[in-house]
C-alpha cells in the first residue's frame, strides 16, 4: 500500500476504496458512492452523517453533536473525521442510510398552492434584512498597501451608506484565502442587526443571485412557513406543520406549566425540530442549499418565540404577566439550533405584551391598520383570538383565550385548513348539503372556515337553536351516537377516511365558547373606549382559515359585529405576511418596532364584565338579538 | 442506601462521600475534602477538572475540552458531571490533583516592582471599556409591566447616554431569573464594542467594585501583561514571561513560515497559554476570581496579533505585504482561548502596517507623539526597532529588523530585564570594571540596557576599536576562548550562575548589527523627510530594557543621533502603557485608531540607500564620525 493512502471500507455495503491521508469520511463515502446522510453539506452543523468506526483511527473535531455514550461507541460525524493509518472500517447505521424523513404533514403541502408564488406588497422601500454585494477590489499594490478587512469595508462602504459595520474573528479568518483565491471577486452577504450591519460571510465570485431566506408563523398549534427569494422579494414555496410542542399540553399555559417543571429545553427542542423540518422540506424541494439560506424570520405569539429562544416562559402567566424580552434581538440561527448557514442570522419581530405576540405586530404591520385614517379593526383567530383597535393615532389590543378549535382542534371531524379539508357548506331551504373540498377531493375533515359556515347554517336552516341545542327532530342526520347528538355532514361512505364526518353536540358548545370569547373580547374592548359597532370602518378577520372565510356566516356566528358587509375582509395569515414585510424591508422592522412600542394592551382578566360578556355572547348570534338585526331576520322561525 | 443519595468515591485518596444524586463531581469533592484543580471555578471553561469514572455512571454535558480518546477512557469534567444511580467511583487524574504549576520565568516578577502600582496619566477622561452599573430597579407590575430587558434597558439608559445597545441571547436568558432573586438589585456589565454598547453580563447585588483588565503587551520575544483594577484605574500587578513561540522561531518570518507549513493553531495555542499564565498568575495573587476578570487589551506587533487572533500571517511577509486585519474588533475571549469571564471581551489596538504594529499606535498615544507641536521622534526597540517621526501634523514610520539582541537572545550571556540582569555597566579610566544588577543580588546575566553600557564602555575605554574588534592587548580581561576573543565581565565565582558572564566578539557584531539597522532606519527617513538631526526636537526612547537606560551611552553607540541629551527620554514599555490608556478611557482608543489611519508608513525594503546606510552604520559610533562630534571627543586615542 502506497504511504499517503488510507484504506477505507464501508459496511454494511462492504465497498472498499483508497484515499489519501486526511480525507473526511463524508468524503470517502462520496467517492465509495455509498451514500451518508448529510444536509449542511459538510459544515458540521447538521449532525446527520453520523458512522462508527469499527477498526483504524481517525482524527475527528470536537462536537457536542454526539452523545457522551455515542462516542464511546465509537460513533463519528463523517464530515468532521479525517482518515489515518493504513486502513479504516466503518458502519454506516441505519438513521444516516436513507435520507432522512421528513415528518411533515403531507397534507401541509397545501398551503404552498395557496401562497406561492405571491410577491408580497411592496410598501415600504426594499430593504432586505440580509443582502449580499458583489465586489471586484482592485488587488494590494506597495501603494495600496491597506489590510484585506478594511479593503473589503472600503469597497463595501463605496456602495452602501453603512456608519456602523461589524463582522466576527470568524469571517475576518477566512479573508486572505477567499479574496486571493477569486481573483479579489467576492460576494460580501450584509445583514442588519439592530443599528449595525454584519458582515455575516464572503464568498469567492457571484453569488448575489443565491440569497434566501425563510420566515415563520410559530402557532401555538400551526408553523408555517414560506421561503422567500431575497433578490427577487417572491415568496417560491410554503410549507406547514402542527406544533409538536402540542405534546406538552394544546394550550400555551399547559406547555408554560411543563416547562417550569421538566425546563425549557423539550419545549426549545420541538419547536426548532419542526423549524427544522420545514425548512429543509423547502429549500429541498427548491433544489436550495442550507448554505443559501442567510436568515429566517419569525412570527408568533410571545410565549411560542419565548420558547424558540430559550427564555423561561413562566412569568409570562403569572402576575404581572411579563415576559423576559418583546424585543429579542437578532441571533445567529445557529444560536438556538435552527440549521442554515452557520452565519445566518434569525429574526424575530417584536411582540406587545404577554399574551399579545409578534404575530399581532406583524397583522398590525401587513394590514397598515397602524396608518389607517379611519377607526380599524382586526380579529386574529388562531388558539387565541387577539382583537386590535384604532388607526394612525391610537391602538388597543388584547387576547381572548378562544381555544384551537377553529384551527379543527378538540372538534370531532376537525382539521388544519390542508388538502380534503370541507372549507365550505351550504344547507339549501330543502335541507340539502353542499361542500367543497381543499384540493376537490373526497372530504377528510373539517377546517376552520368549514366549521364557521357549518354552526351558521344549522342555525339558519333551523337544525339548532339560538343556544346550539341540536333539534333530534329537525332533519333525519340529527342523531345520536355515544351519549350525544351529532349532526351528520358526510357518511363514510363518500369520506377519504372511511369514517363519518360529523358535528356533535361537543362539538358545537366548543366553537360557541371560542366565538364567544372572542366576540366578548371585540365587546369589552368597544365598551371600553366608547365606541359603538358603527364606528368601525374597516373590519379585518385574519388565522389560517386557508384562502376562504364566509364573513356572512362569521356574523351569522355571531363571531364579529353585525356590520356593513363591505368593511369586513379576510385577510388570512397576516402573522406571516407582516414577517415577509420586515424581512424585505428594514423600514417593515422599523415600523414593526414601533407599533409594539405605541400599542395599548387592555388585559381583559381585570375587566370584571368580560365573564358577564362571554356567557351572554355564547348564543347564536348572541343573548341580546338588538346587536344582530341582519342576521335575524334571515333565520328560519323554528330556530329563534 | 436512600433513595436520592448516590455514594461517590475518589481514588487514589479513597475518600467516600454520599451526595444528593445530581450533585456535580466537583461539589463532591468539595465536600469529600479532595482537591481537584479548578481554575473558573465550575464554568466549564478551564477544562482544568478532570476526572475519570472507574465505575457508576455520570450526567455529562458536551464539552470540547476533552479529546475523543480522553472521552473513551472515561475521563470527565467535574464540574460538568451530575452523579446519578448509586455508587460512583472517580480517579483523580495526577494532573488534576495540584494546583497546575505556572509556568512562569520567576525572574519575570521584577516587572512588578518597575511598574506597579502606577497610575496611568490622566490625559484622556475616565470611559474604561467595560464598565459596571448598579441598578435598582423598580419591579414590575401590571401598571408598569414591560419586558425584563426592557426594563433593564430602560434603567442603564437613564444612567448612561447609549445609542445603540446590544445584548446576546446567553445574557437575555439569565435575566427573570437573576432579576427575581436579587429583589431587583442588580450589576450590569458594559461593554464598548465599536459603535454599540454591549451589555456583557448581569449579575446579581452590587458587584460594583469588582472590575478587572489585563493589559498585554505581545511582544516577539517577551510578553508583559499588568493587571489593572478599572474602578481605581490603577496597576494592581505585573508579570512577564518570554514568548513560548520561540520555539518555532526566533524570527517573526521564521514564524510565520512555520505557520505556513504547519498551519496557524500551535502559534496561537502557544501565546494564548502565554497570556493565561500570566493572567491565572496575576489574578491568584491578588485574590481576584477569573469571572471578575471582564476585559484583556492587547498590543504587539501585527504578526502576534494575527497570531492571537488565529488570522493568516503569511501575506504579511509577501509583497505586497498585506495583513489581514489592522483593526481587529473587539470579540468574545473565549473565542480566541483566552480565560477571563466567559462573555469578556478581548480588545486589540489598531496596527499600522504589516511591519508597524498596534504596539507602535500605542507609543504614539502614550507619548503624545500624535499631538506634539515640534518634530519629535519615538524609537521603539524590540525584536524590531520601529521609528516614528512627526508632530500633531503629519506622522511617519519606518521598521528595521533589529532582531532580539537588544533583549538579551543572541547574545552568550544575554537575558531578559529580570532579577540578576546586569543592567548597567561602567569602565573606570583604570579599566576597573563596575556594574549593577536588578534585584542587587549576584549577576546571571546581561539585560539589553547592560549590553549598550558594555559595548560604549569598551569603545571609550578603547577595548574595542571603531569596527567593534576587540584589542587582544588592550586589557587581561580580552582572552581567546573557542576560537574567538571574548570580554569577560564578571568570572564564574562571582556570579549567580557559576558561569563567566561574557561579551564576545560576535555578541558585539551582533549589537552592532542591530544598532546599525535601527540608526540606518533614522538616517533613510530623515534624508528622505529632508530633516537634519537638529530639527528634532525630542526623542523616545521605548523598549522592555528594564527601568533603566544610559542615553549617553546609547548615543556612543551610534543607535540614535548625537543630539543634545536633555532632549532624549526613556520611556520604557510604552505599548503596554499605550493599551492601558487605551482600556481605561474610549477617547484614547478612538484616538489611537486615528493615529493609525493618520500616520505614513515607509517601507525600508523599497529604499535601495537603506543597505548602504547599514553598513555605514555598522562602526562605532558611524563610518562617518562627523555626524558624532560629541562622542569623538572622549574616545581614548587607540580606539580611533
Amino acid at each position: 500500500m502506497k504511504k499517503n493512502k488510507v484504506k477505507v471500507t464501508f459496511l454494511p455495503q462492504n465497498e472498499t476504496i483508497e484515499v489519501e491521508k486526511g480525507t473526511t469520511l463524508l468524503e470517502a463515502s462520496i467517492r465509495a458512492g455509498v451514500y451518508v446522510n448529510s444536509i449542511c453539506g459538510g459544515d458540521g452543523i447538521c449532525g446527520k452523517c453520523r458512522l462508527i468506526v469499527k477498526k483504524g483511527d481517525v482524527d475527528t473535531h470536537p462536537t457536542t453533536l454526539l452523545a457522551r455514550e455515542e462516542i464511546k461507541k465509537g460513533y463519528v460525524l463523517a464530515c468532521q473525521s479525517e482518515v489515518k493509518g493504513e486502513e479504516v472500517i466503518v458502519e454506516v447505521p441505519p438513521e444516516s442510510r436513507a435520507a432522512g424523513k421528513i415528518l411533515i404533514d403531507k397534507d401541509a403541502q397545501r398551503f404552498r398552492a395557496l401562497y406561492a408564488p405571491m410577491k408580497e406588497r411592496v410598501i415600504f422601500k426594499y430593504k432586505p434584512l440580509v443582502q449580499k454585494i458583489y465586489l471586484e477590489l482592485p488587488p494590494p499594490s506597495l501603494q495600496d498597501n491597506i489590510a484585506d478587512h478594511v479593503r473589503l469595508y472600503r469597497h463595501i462602504r463605496r456602495r452602501k451608506d453603512i456608519v456602523i459595520m461589524q463582522s466576527g474573528l470568524k469571517v475576518i479568518r477566512t479573508l486572505p484565502h477567499i479574496l486571493r483565491n477569486s481573483d479579489w471577486k467576492v460576494t460580501a452577504t450584509l445583514g442588519i442587526r439592530g443599528g449595525t450591519v454584519e458582515v455575516i460571510q464572503v464568498e469567492g465570485g457571484n453569488t448575489t443571485d443565491r440569497n434566501f431566506a425563510v420566515a415563520v408563523d410559530v402557532g401555538t398549534s400551526t408553523v408555517v412557513a414560506h421561503l422567500i427569494n431575497l433578490n427577487t422579494f417572491e415568496t417560491m414555496d410554503a410549507e406547514a406543520t402542527y406544533n409538536s410542542q402540542m405534546v406538552y399540553g394544546e394550550e400555551v399555559t399547559r406547555r408554560i406549566i411543563y416547562a417550569e417543571s421538566k425546563g425549557e429545553d423539550r419545549l426549545r427542542e420541538a419547536i426548532v425540530e419542526d423549524i427544522n423540518n420545514l425548512i429543509i422540506t423547502l429549500i429541498s424541494r427548491n433544489n436550495i442549499r442550507l448554505n443559501e439560506v442567510m436568515a429566517v424570520i419569525c412570527a408568533g405569539n410571545t410565549a411560542m418565540i419565548h420558547f424558540l429562544l430559550g427564555l423561561n416562559p413562566s412569568h409570562l402567566r403569572k402576575e404581572p404577566y411579563i415576559p423576559v424580552c418583546t424585543y429579542p434581538p437578532p441571533v445567529r440561527a445557529a444560536e438556538v439550533g435552527i440549521k442554515i448557514n452557520p452565519r445566518g442570522l434569525l429574526y424575530s419581530l417584536p411582540s406587545i405584551a404577554s399574551w399579545v405576540g409578534a404575530d399581532i405586530t406583524a397583522g398590525i404591520l401587513a394590514t397598515g391598520l397602524y396608518q389607517a385614517d379611519e377607526l380599524t379593526m382586526l380579529v386574529d383567530i388562531g388558539t387565541n383570538g387577539e382583537i386590535v383597535m384604532g388607526n394612525k393615532d391610537w391602538m388597543v389590543c388584547c387576547s381572548a383565550s378562544a381555544g384551537p378549535a377553529f384551527e379543527g382542534s378538540g372538534v370531532r371531524s376537525g382539521m388544519r385548513a390542508a388538502e380534503g379539508a370541507i372549507e365550505k357548506v351550504r344547507i339549501s331551504d330543502e335541507g340539502r348539503i353542499q361542500y367543497t373540498t381543499i384540493g376537490g377531493g373526497r372530504p377528510r375533515g373539517i377546517c376552520g372556515s368549514g366549521l364557521i359556515d357549518i354552526i351558521a347554517e344549522l342555525f339558519k336552516a333551523g337544525f339548532i337553536d339560538r343556544s346550539g341545542r341540536l333539534n333530534p327532530e329537525a332533519n333525519g342526520r340529527v342523531r345520536e351516537a355515544n351519549g350525544e347528538l351529532e349532526f351528520l355532514l358526510v357518511p363514510s361512505s363518500r369520506t377519504a377516511t372511511k369514517r363519518d364526518i360529523v358535528i356533535t353536540q361537543a362539538d358545537i358548545e366548543n366553537l360557541l365558547r371560542a366565538k364567544a370569547a372572542i366576540f366578548a373580547g371585540i365587546n369589552v374592548l368597544t365598551k371600553t373606549l366608547n365606541i359603538k359597532f358603527s364606528d368601525i370602518k374597516k373590519i379585518y378577520l385574519a388565522g389560517g382559515f386557508g384562502n376562504y372565510l364566509d364573513k356572512e356566516n362569521a356574523i351569522t356566528l355571531g363571531l364579529i359585529p353585525d356590520v356593513r358587509r363591505d368593511i369586513v375582509q379576510f385577510v388570512g395569515n397576516t402573522s406571516i405576511l407582516g414577517a415577509k414585510m420586515a424581512l424585505l424591508s428594514k423600514d417593515a422592522l422599523d415600523t414593526a418596532y414601533k407599533i409594539s412600542k405605541n400599542i395599548t394592551y387592555y388585559d381583559l382578566i381585570t375587566y370584571p364584565d368580560y365573564m358577564n360578556e362571554f356567557m351572554a355572547a355564547k348564543f347564536l348570534p348572541h343573548t341580546d338579538v338588538g346587536k344582530f338585526p341582519t342576521i335575524m331576520q334571515k333565520v328560519k322561525k323554528g330556530a329563534v
